[in-house]
């Protein structure tokens, strides 16, 4: 009966990881190359993402606006670091309309004075509106987040992780003084870390991102960074404390409380649909998607069970006296998304689709249950065989306990992952070991001077392929010497290969 | 005291309208040419319109997800129709990076071997998708919508009502009968109708479009139409029967019960950020900004009066009980939005400002209030000197009551408005002579037939730049005589000068 994933994790984990997304109706590729299609399945995750980080950021005193789409090729110019960053894979806007080429086909027309470019990020644009309502320290903060879609040319594509148009969230705070502006930057941090365990079951390392890793044009950039189950890492979400440095490229400047006219410190900070990559590669398993229960579409499926067209009356009956009772629950503060997948299929297969749609909870109903006033329950953090039937009642009145149950599961298996995943390396053996057997997968710390250039060290990363992840907060109180230079330094840097 | 807004309606309408969003931070031009930026207040109301429609495609079984912002040139040419409506007005991306041009600046680079254009609408792009999920008629219907920004290259701008790129939401459905998707097509008219009137307090004319008004490619357009205070009829809403066209460019056909292959039957509809200059132009008066309460960011303002330091905390304390006490209630099963405005400026500032910013309900809290455990309040329907005090607790038992009030004073005037300015014309005298005085403004609904080709109503309509808005449902069971052509018709339609 049970029809599992092919290939498993083991065996291929990025063919895997296709065909989790494919089997589940997350997204598919689309004819314009890089570009994905996000189904509805894979939509309503998203959704969820928002609505909860949405509410986050509004907790915070954010509030949200739109920016334009296009940004003219001068305004990316004026920051020299972010033109490196962008400038190589962005989609230009060259003509404003299309005519006939006299072939039977259309050729652009309408040349533009300038091109424009679809947003790859919008501190330039956003900076360009900031420079206008900032006048004086009165006008400070400027607290304001953006939905949108963006654009960066890829050539290889992989769904939710890298495709040339993502859909994300950009916070752009413009702040008076330097402190306001890194506690913002370390506060979103904050906010994504905690969004990540209690939304996605997903634990992360918080940590500063060394000088080759920054956003192209901040001072600093802070970041999340997530174990998928074949050890890599995936940056999940960045914070970056910027300076003056878009400030002076946009002329954000204000009349200070001294009278005196200066920059202002401004910071940005985002996720993107990457998340669901990140979701996928964390929990899923060789059956399937597997979804934490606060961002699943449908949080509880149920599966009627019947061989008479007399029993599915009645099995029905009973699915949808208890998804009305359900109705009335709630599962952290949110109502409790349930479902009674009644298709006309056939039972195996109708529990198979939801086991790989990730739905958490699946509640199979057969003409016993009904007689007996009991449900049978499966999660989907354990196996597809551990079926457990209780009493409807025990069911109804501990549903909100069983869908954090699932949750906790899913978190303390991944933190347990990455904690046996992740090695202390007090040498240049050490580290090489690790990275040097394809089986062996995982995190490095280690002592590692980020100041200073070491060929040592970028040798290794090349030949590895790995790179400095982060340095983590909270592990730099310890002297020690770094495996790469033989300096005495108090940092310790996260490798590892990465997404 | 009062700071109206300068020029009044009557003296400028389109910079009134100006005025209004500058003066209520609704939006603003944005250096890139055509499109807007919409401030944190303007973005707020989006939110709640999105919020509840959202909740409104849901409840009639609709799913959101999400299809490429690029479309290949070859997508457009599918549809004749569709090309010689968007062809003229698109963004072209022609290449996918920039390099350096030699003059310090940059130039596009790597050309693209076929240009894409930024969605001007997305029914190519979702067809292409549809055709590949679309076997059996059991695949069928598919109930997908979008909320997206999209681009259609404007000269003339006009914030919210007409503006290069816009935010809107595009349903798309597929079904197995010409019945289901003409039955869909009207109920999404429906649904528009309903929440035009329930959340915008607008009233609208439904209607199905005249051949020449039809949406590119469709076989059918309904409208929903609303009269703005200038007397111009503003399309707020569309749907589109598509019937087979879009379904033939796309090749979205499936296997029928009898075993056939038979093209599927389509429609689109949207609403789009439109929506908001229409709220304005229906509302706002000489004080700016009115606002609807079950769209309005914040319902309710609080505005401390106080001349010490020792008051100002006396009345802030009152204050904070009452929203604490408001964040308990409901108005129409959401959470009441209120808030204080303790900013550092002039009571009378911070009075007016509220009312330019369109907040339904301002209270006016000074010490005589809590002294004596009342409120005073005035309503943004009312005039701004029609101030009432009540004691607390009647005020916050029947705060549901009131914002529905405001709501139906909105509506209602609305309402009164366009009755008023509708005429029925029964010649073509009464016709021009309606439309020939410049003061004299509004709709002119006349037996017409729709059918027949006629000189003399293009010559009319041009003259005066009427255009046919719809043909009113509800209105087409009585025989009359064409105004332009004499022929005998039961079809009736609406004109009007029109945004």
């Amino acid at each position: 009966m049970k029809i599992a994933s092919s290939p498993t994790r083991k065996e291929n984990f990025p063919e895997w990881y296709q065909q989790v997304i494919k089997n589940s109706d997350l997204a598919e590729n689309s004819p314009v190359r890089g570009c994905m299609v996000i189904k509805p399945w894979g939509y309503a995750i998203w959704e969820n993402i928002q609505r909860h980080l949405d509410k986050m950021f509004k907790d915070t005193g954010h509030e949200n606006a739109y920016f334009p789409l296009l940004i003219p090729v001068s305004f990316l110019e004026k920051e020299a670091a972010h033109v490196e960053g962008f400038a190589k894979e962005c989609a230009v806007v060259t003509h404003h309309k299309l005519e006939d080429d006299g072939k039977g086909g259309l050729k652009p027309s309408g040349k533009l004075e300038e091109p424009l470019i679809i947003r790859p990020t919008s501190e330039t644009i956003i900076g360009d509106a900031y420079s206008k309502w900032v006048q004086s320290y009165r006008d400070l903060p400027i607290l304001i987040n953006q939905w949108a879609n963006v654009m960066r040319w890829e050539m290889r594509i992989r769904l939710f992780i890298r495709t040339s148009e993502f859909l994300w969230q950009e916070g752009h705070t413009a702040h008076a003084t330097k402190e306001e502006a890194i506690e913002e930057t370390l506060k979103m941090l904050d906010v994504y870390e905690v969004f990540a365990k209690k939304y996605l079951a997903i634990p992360v390392i918080k940590g500063e991102k060394t000088q080759e890793e920054r956003f192209p044009g901040a001072v600093n950039t802070y970041t999340i960074e997530a174990m998928m189950q074949d050890g890599k890492a995936l940056q999940a979400g960045t914070s970056h404390f910027l300076g003056q440095n878009f400030a002076k490229a946009s002329d954000i400047s204000f009349t200070d409380k001294q009278g005196d006219n200066v920059f202002a410190w401004t910071t940005s900070w985002g996720v993107s649909t990457r998340l669901i990559g990140g979701l996928i590669m964390t929990h899923s398993d060789d059956d399937g998607l597997v979804l934490p229960p606060m961002i699943a579409p449908k949080q509880i499926v149920f599966i009627p069970v019947y061989n008479n067209e007399n029993d599915h009356r009645l099995v029905i009956r009973y699915c949808d006296e208890l998804t009305k009772m359900l109705s009335s629950k709630k599962f952290n503060n949110d109502e409790i998304r349930s479902f009674i997948d009644d298709r006309d299929i056939k039972g195996g297969k109708r529990f198979w689709s939801n086991v790989k749609k990730g739905v958490p909870i699946r509640v199979e109903i057969g003409k016993r249950e009904v007689e007996k006033k009991t449900v049978t329950i499966t999660t989907r953090d354990k196996s597809a065989k551990d079926r457990t039937t209780i009493p409807k009642n025990e069911f109804l009145n501990n549903i909100s306990d069983m869908l954090s149950g699932v949750h906790d599961s899913l978190y303390n298996r991944a933190l347990r992952f990455r904690k046996a995943n992740t090695k202390q390396a007090t040498s240049i053996e050490e580290f090489r070991t690790f990275f040097e057997y394809p089986d062996v997968k995982g995190f490095v710390i280690c002592h590692s001077d980020p100041n200073e250039g070491s060929e040592k060290r970028n040798e290794i990363m090349n030949e590895f392929k790995v790179s400095a992840r982060c340095i983590p907060v909270n592990m730099q109180n310890e002297e020690g010497v770094c495996i790469f230079t033989g300096n005495t330094t108090s940092t310790k840097i996260l490798y590892a290969k990465a997404y």
